[in-house]
């Protein structure tokens, strides 16, 4: 999510979503922190999306509503996509969503908003160019160049260079840089439906293409080629069979009129005649091709014959679940064939040469990496300085740093606008914090021990023995030794403590029992499970 | 850990642990499983080893104790490395351990055991040919081919040949296939050496190399140009320092008398004469690097100036820690240099052209791929029926597969030894199994709620409030509305019961609370902690 701010006028372009890192278990996404907006909220003119995909639009549902339902501007997939998510979110309220085709101009304030063609992964994807007073603004969203896209026409280089030649030229542009650290230049889809033909006209059966849910075009290219072979083509996989009907219904997707049929229809052709096109080429726990392989799936299991085409790249930390997958395919006979074998996948992403031609048509005076980690910033702009760009006319800004324009030169400032981490899980929205999720990874790590002690406040004698919980530490009913040895101490901290004092301290007991006992345990297992000490008071 | 059984003799080939999977936190490592041995310890007449990294020999401390000391046949380096692991077992025994040299003969029982160089990233690296009375069986190790490496000889080809010509050729050959997927040949150290050499050379600061504790052979390099270009290396990270100690001690690490300086005297030089090799480059937490980075170094901070190469490759599932690590690391001033941009580093095993040329040279009647998932291991295959191996020999065998060789042919047998997980954790081993694994992971997603119930038997009133402990859940002092309405049910559900039972029945209890409280916890926070009631009966 990116702001865009002139004389109290705002633009806000995208609103996306973030998947959790590594340490943040049980979490189901990041949202943008909108603190910044507060008190501000009738100053949002508009929020201008450049693509449907969840990082983009993902956030739209949770952040509208708080912020006073601001209009929304977007192309025709984009709106349907993000209508469609809102549907899960009942009590968000309605939003003010408005359809725009890449020739319109839009006045939000002092801003004047254009579009223009780009290619990425998705049909329908836009760059915004943002005219204001103080200069051209430039923002890419995610793109690549394509000169010979399927399902979609190549980025609109002439308008491109139209719109950044007005007004004498652009001040800054926000460009992608999530394969700065690749070389050369993005394979063309046309190549990877050829690679797919090739696979699917040989295949001696069925073939099961996974990829991402939200990649249309690859759909698309499959549509091509089942029709070519007359094969039969099946969806399956929630988010992908939701992104194709709305696709389908907005004409980003072109087929005959038999071409799709429902997934448990599969077995009603003959396996030669079927192409599956499913989720899961990450290994996702729950996605279609991971409940294939399990034999959990209640329309597909794997059969000598069939091809499996991951058409996608693995996403960094998915590489041993793809991997464990894979096994678990061939071992029940399947072909595999991936993006390391045949060009099965071209990424959406402009990689180094694509971005010089991005830096040499729009010629920005500055350069603001956006998308990708500060390494891939820096990539980015060690690219841009390659090609003459000054490099003081780099600016790699962190999240949430604010840089002002004024008469043709950039200054970052001091401050900081707040970014830290709004975490969504289940219905809760930033109610997890660092706390919850030290206490969630202490527990993964080696479990939880309570230990509960009931006490006679008159005559600090232990009813009964301590009862101990433990999940997650060690198996219990073979570890009744170091319980009795546990119960004992415990004992003996309550009832010595209450010999010497001659009264209950609560908050001192449980010190000591957790203490003794989290050294005692460690001692014994060199595990230190969380230990909680629970004093019921009779 | 590999097996080989001749009429009762048994000989073992390495005796390596395995890093955790994904799915399960808190594991240090896991071990193979011995069942099968059990009963047969005095058979076992050998354990024979390959190398000395920790995947090879680093059970060896575990197991040897459980099998009846058998002896441990290692070249020195892996010896020096086996029994300075075996310090950290005080209550292990001594281990009785041969050192063999690569010319050495060895019987054992039925079998005549010789060895041959091979290169890997550690030196004494060798392959073993195992003769028995069925036939020749080469056991490849891990390994590579390297014409012209660093700090040792070439892979002994002529010896490869010599050995695998004896006795009407070889029977079977068990090869490394963990890079069968990577096509053409792993690059020598020698191009790796000249890398560095030019980063080094040119670096206007400090160079801080980083890269696994157990690659000895690029220290050598490092040495090397440090001595070239009047540098001083301190090596920094616990496993390293230990290793090059090895190393250095038994001369697979030649250096001249002062290149190495100690860790905490780096700041005595000006940073153009500093070397720093330390661990950390896969974004270990508590490693050297990530120590560096976090400022939590006692002698090393980033200063502007130095050079970060990551001289190894990023192990999957590694690739989101290392990303961030390189962020904060150019975010401190640092430049990075990583094996995408400039070959610093080359892996330890044989990629696709290597394999064939193993193959050819070994010319085995049956292959029996080797280290690597069931995916690389077909690709393994597949190499060798490209260059002419009938697909039926070709042995593809699962962990624990017994296979019989008997009169020049193979017998996959229908039967499998145990070969189920034995998981370490701390000091127990075994003890953790998957019923604590899945406890570590729910709580891991949504935390825990214990509900605690104390109970008046007479009466089947509760005494007080129910007490309720929750963690990783959400935060407990934002939520007390929620605490609130579920303790309101759980004494609903306990008075209500006893009012229509008279008694009360603690089992029931515990069913109805965890049930309806996990049902309400969801309704209300779409999130499922693992929810524990406790009956206290006062």
């Amino acid at each position: 999510m990116t702001l865009f701010e002139y004389k109290g006028d705002i633009v806000i372009v995208d609103m996306g979503l973030q998947f959790p890192e590594d340490d943040m278990p049980g979490i189901d996404y990041i949202i943008p922190n909108i603190e910044y907006l507060k008190g501000k909220e009738k100053n949002i003119l508009g929020v201008v999306i450049t693509h449907g995909h969840l990082d983009h639009v993902g956030a739209i549902s949770h952040l509208i509503p708080k912020l006073g339902y601001p209009p929304v501007y977007a192309t025709g997939l984009s709106r349907g996509i993000i209508l469609k998510r809102h549907d899960d979110f009942p009590k968000a309220g309605k939003l003010e969503i408005h359809t725009v085709k890449k020739t319109d101009n839009l006045t939000l304030g002092h801003f004047k908003i254009e579009f223009f063609h780009v290619n990425h992964n998705i049909p329908d994807s836009v760059g915004i160019a943002l005219h204001t007073p103080e200069g051209t603004v430039i923002h890419t969203g995610d793109f690549k160049f394509d000169h010979s896209p399927i399902g979609d026409e190549p980025a609109d280089i002439a308008r491109i260079v139209q719109l950044s030649s007005k007004d004498g030229g652009v001040l800054v542009m926000l460009s992608d840089s999530t394969n700065a650290e690749d070389s050369g230049y993005t394979i063309s889809e046309r190549q990877v439906q050829e690679s797919l033909d090739a696979i699917i006209k040989d295949a001696p059966g069925r073939v099961i293409a996974a990829t991402f849910g939200s990649l249309i075009s690859r759909i698309q290219q499959l549509v091509n080629i089942a029709e070519k072979y007359g094969r039969k083509l099946a969806i399956d996989g929630y988010s992908m069979k939701t992104n194709v009907e709305i696709a389908k219904e907005l004409g980003f997707i072109k087929a005959k009129k038999d071409t799709f049929i429902p997934i448990n229809d599969v077995s009603k052709y003959a396996p030669e005649k079927i192409i599956i096109a499913c989720t899961g080429a990450q290994g996702e726990g729950e996605a279609v091709l991971m409940r294939i392989a399990h034999k959990e799936h209640r329309f597909v299991q794997i059969q000598k014959g069939d091809s499996v085409i991951f058409s996608s790249s693995v996403v960094p930390g998915n590489e041993r679940s793809v991997s464990s997958l894979k096994d678990i395919l061939m071992y029940q006979g399947a072909r595999i064939i991936h993006s390391k074998l045949m060009d099965v996948h071209a990424s959406g992403h402009a990689q180094a040469e694509d971005l010089k031609l991005m830096l040499n048509l729009v010629k920005p005076k500055y350069l603001i990496p956006i998308h990708g980690n500060h390494y891939m910033l820096r990539m980015h702009g060690a690219i841009a300085e390659s090609i003459g760009m000054p490099s003081e006319n780099v600016l790699i800004l962190g999240n949430g740093k604010p840089t002002v324009f004024k008469d043709g030169k950039a200054h970052i400032l001091e401050s900081r606008v707040p970014t830290d981490y709004v975490m969504v899980d289940g219905l809760g929205i930033g109610d997890v914090g660092q706390v919850v999720l030290r206490d969630r990874q202490l527990m993964a790590q080696d479990g939880i021990f309570v230990i509960i002690s009931t006490i006679d406040t008159k005559t600090g004698k232990l009813k009964g023995n301590p009862d101990i919980i433990s999940r997650g530490f060690v198996y219990l009913r073979e570890s009744q030794e170091l319980l009795m040895d546990v119960r004992k101490r415990v004992r003996k901290i309550i009832e010595g403590s209450f010999a010497t004092e001659h009264t209950l301290n609560a908050s001192y007991l449980k010190d000591e029992i957790r203490n003794k006992t989290g050294q005692f345990l460690f001692q014994k297992t060199e595990r230190r499970p969380m230990v909680i000490p629970v004093i019921i008071e009779i």
